[in-house]
């Protein structure tokens, strides 16, 4: 048990929730450990965050997933001020506010019941992977700066290229190589930037405000973020409308179309993200249709694999990046659903040298690395937004060692067999349907629309209550899932992403068991309120 | 003790180091543990990484700074695949390995001898912190997506502000706004995007091509960097050369000099990336005269204090920031220097609006926080590059009310006064020069070249042995220190940045001897040379 805080809130008051000495302060604060990293010190605390992560799992079936917390809710509760001394035993104190103040103001990612977004999915090792980093903290750079773990992150992107069954082309072992980020948005960013550069050097006349970018009206807007960023001009950014019949995925005719018109309008087509599993509905882009067209054009491919690139450790996945021997990129975050906690963006590219001329230092004389020239090594400070990185290939390499591939198959499989299971339940009930076909572990479904509601805007109300009914859920306690929602083709649809560690059959069961209550309830509000309408 | 690893080496020999099972592996895997956030399991291995990141941290006097090994040496000793299934106590092998393969492999940037680069200051809680925030792994893009780690980086950002002395114009409570990112490059990215996109809408019938950004000779090439990602020219980023007689500070004066010419020239002054704490030689912008050179050109200005901004925790430190209240944004690392851990940017802003008004999202229908809206909490995936984001608030907290605002004080005068002691014993040896003042715990210095040689190349050389013979020094074994070097005006020098958290006064003073004696042997053999030369 921690001591009692000294927190108060801002106008002096005690603040809620937090437990005040009686009387004021008078004890003198202990005396500071003058070795900010003393192994005993450090093995004593340690062992109370271990205690206190391991709690947290143990107890995580007991949280509401999204908390019941209004905008201003912990602001008010803290000070204005950093404290000028620790308070005594400030460590246990400020992990008791962790629990009782911070743990439960956040939306539990790690519950079993979090289906909403996509999933973060943790794993002991590669929660414990992120703490031997910071432990380590080492800052690798250059391979001088840290030569293990330049070289360990040349491996360890081999063996998850290999374990995604990535084309060769992409690998340090043929000719192209990766790197480990924290984001999608920084994997895409960096390789449109060498795109660009490498176009503007071979388009003379025409300029930065002469590049088209393209991707579909399904593409993340983690891709708008970095053309803007790179300085494409938004009018420049064509989103192609994709069709329910192609199930969202984006069609090489229609690419071809844009491309060719702004060709013939005196415009350059610089750069195609594709994407391998929408944020939406989990859509797939034809990428071996897709890179034929952006050829034909010259235009560099980029394939987003963000959320399902994980699913490809399963060979019977492997279809859905046919041909992608002809991309240029590729990226997934293994942080989403392999087990390697937040952050961890793998990007491959299959010609680093643009890579590195695009964002490569000149500052030789400080952090050109001597020993390195001339040798198969790569300085990773030239391949990222970046230059100050940390040690992420530890993770991803314990993560990939501890689990196997066929661990991290397991877990991707009993996902989907769980999606499987829940898109089942939608389909035999039948005041529900499923909106997009099912490629992963993402089900995206809704409520039909009673003949006597009518209409889709009306259709798309109704599912839009009984998304905020089932998110809000009482009656269940804490039991309630967390579902979001997606709007495709001015179609309102809940989503059921099914991805976290701790998720079981059983709460997908009982998942599927709120939703049929509250569209039930909700069914039956509406039918007495139209029962009223027809007697007046 | 773990038990024997599995691994081979690319050829199926087994790999150096690395103990192999004199049999082959018969025995049936154990079972694995279905639940891979198991409580119980989480805390047994947990344990054992805090146990081995004491055991570094209590060893770590016993490691070479900097090792001595060739490009390939890990790679050659791991195999090319990831495993299909983890050999037995994978976990446990894996950290063997880690100790047997890895740590001798690193720079060890926590070493008390590691007076290279800057420091990346670690502490117990700084890291256990970072283990704390991989544990609970939320993902607060939005406000909703975890409002208390939301409001938490809002609270802790002004806690940080006020601790360094910012002025109020860059805190939420005085209507500017802070957000914690990944590294300074990212920052600088950010604020240039947000102030182009901003000067685009104003100048009719200009275009990106004609904005010019200004820094000077000794600013990082984070500046360069995040300048080309953003789509400024190479030819318009201006460089402005600094003297020796300004403390390479950039003098106002040179700055409206470029600015004007470039107005004369039809361009458009946009960014100003001053340096507070240059890399070379920490170096000090004038701020205040700066901002009024800029602002009379309609130029953004963005301070870069990376490492020197955590001295202004020290009110002594208050006047390098003079006329701060001007700036547009500011950035340090709490990663670099106040005990963060890697990684740890705070960026503050004056208009947070014209941040969001460059980075937001469109796709409101996915992302939109209904709860946030009208409420005086931000949705942080609109302040940076990055929508997926870690809690790195936490973490900050957690360093802050631990150590407390004097503890950070004492922490950084600590090695204000051990750098002031090294400059003193440089000044004391007639054979050495500090070469730039010192302003905070950097000290640049070298040897005089004898008279004997002569002329700069020679004295740079000269210099250059020595910081090789400095860095591989092996007389007292793993007791070299690990410096750096810096070229500066023509000039090459030895930098020795003091600033990791287990470095003590003995330490730095057993730096100064072994700098000593391998300049007296450097010395004594150009006698020798120069003696055979007079006698030929």
């Amino acid at each position: 048990m921690a001591p009692p805080s000294r927190y108060h809130d801002n106008n002096g008051a005690p603040a809620q929730n937090v437990v005040v000495p009686a009387e004021e302060e008078t004890e003198a604060p202990p005396p500071q450990c003058e070795n900010r990293l003393d192994p005993n010190e450090f093995r004593r605390q340690g062992y109370q965050v271990i205690d206190f992560i391991a709690d947290y799992y143990a107890r995580m079936g007991n949280y509401l997933v999204h908390p019941r917390v209004t905008p201003g809710f912990l602001h008010r509760q803290l000070p204005d001020h950093a404290p000028s001394r620790p308070e005594p035993h400030a460590f246990a104190a400020a992990l008791q506010d962790v629990r009782d103040l911070i743990l439960p103001g956040l939306t539990h990612w790690q519950s079993p019941r979090h289906f909403a977004h996509f999933p973060a999915s943790s794993s002991t090792v590669g929660a414990l992977g992120e703490a031997l980093i910071a432990g380590i903290n080492v800052v690798p750079f250059t391979w001088a700066a840290s030569p293990a773990a330049t070289e360990l992150e040349m491996v360890v992107v081999d063996w998850l290229g290999k374990a995604l069954h990535l084309p060769s082309s992409l690998l340090f072992g043929g000719g192209g190589g990766g790197t480990l980020l924290g984001t999608s948005c920084e994997a895409i960013l960096c390789t449109l930037v060498a795109a660009r550069d490498r176009k503007l050097a071979d388009i003379a006349g025409k300029g930065i405000g002469d590049l088209v970018v393209y991707c579909s009206d399904q593409t993340h807007f983690a891709f708008h973020k970095a053309a803007r960023i790179a300085g494409i001009r938004r009018e420049n950014c064509r989103s192609i409308t994709t069709h329910h019949g192609d199930m969202f995925a984006l069609s090489p005719a229609e690419l071809d179309a844009a491309m060719r018109a702004d060709v013939d309008a005196g415009l350059v087509p610089l750069f195609l993200c594709a994407t391998v599993g929408t944020t939406q509905t989990g859509a797939v882009d034809p990428v071996r249709e897709l890179c034929a067209v952006a050829a034909a054009h010259g235009a560099w491919v980029h394939v987003d694999a963000a959320y399902a690139g994980s699913a490809l450790v399963c060979p019977e996945f492997g279809h859905v990046i046919d041909g992608a021997e002809a991309v240029d990129s590729f990226s997934m975050n293994a942080h989403k659903w392999l087990l390697a906690n937040t952050d961890c963006c793998a990007l491959w590219v299959a010609r680093p040298a643009v890579l590195v001329a695009a964002l490569g230092t000149e500052q030789e004389y400080i952090l050109k690395d001597a020993a390195a020239a001339g040798h198969d090594v790569v300085d990773y400070k030239d391949w990222s937004v970046t230059l100050t990185r940390r040690f992420r290939a530890l993770k991803l390499w314990l993560v990939l060692r501890c689990y196997g591939v066929e661990g991290l198959r397991d877990h991707v499989r009993a996902h989907v067999r769980m999606a499987a299971a829940f898109e089942g339940m939608v389909r035999n009930d039948a005041r529900f349907e499923v909106v997009v076909t099912r490629w992963f572990s993402l089900v995206c479904f809704r409520l039909r629309s009673p003949e006597s509601l009518g209409g889709e805007k009306a259709a798309n109300e109704l599912n839009r209550r009984l998304l905020e009914e089932v998110n809000s859920d009482t009656g269940g306690g804490s039991g309630a899932p967390y579902m979001s929602s997606a709007m495709v083709g001015g179609v309102y649809m809940l989503r059921c992403a099914i991805g976290s560690t701790l998720t079981e059959e059983r709460h997908v069961r009982e998942a599927w068991k709120v939703v049929q209550d509250r569209a039930a309830s909700l069914l039956r509000k509406m039918e007495i309120i139209a029962c009223r309408e027809v007697a007046k």
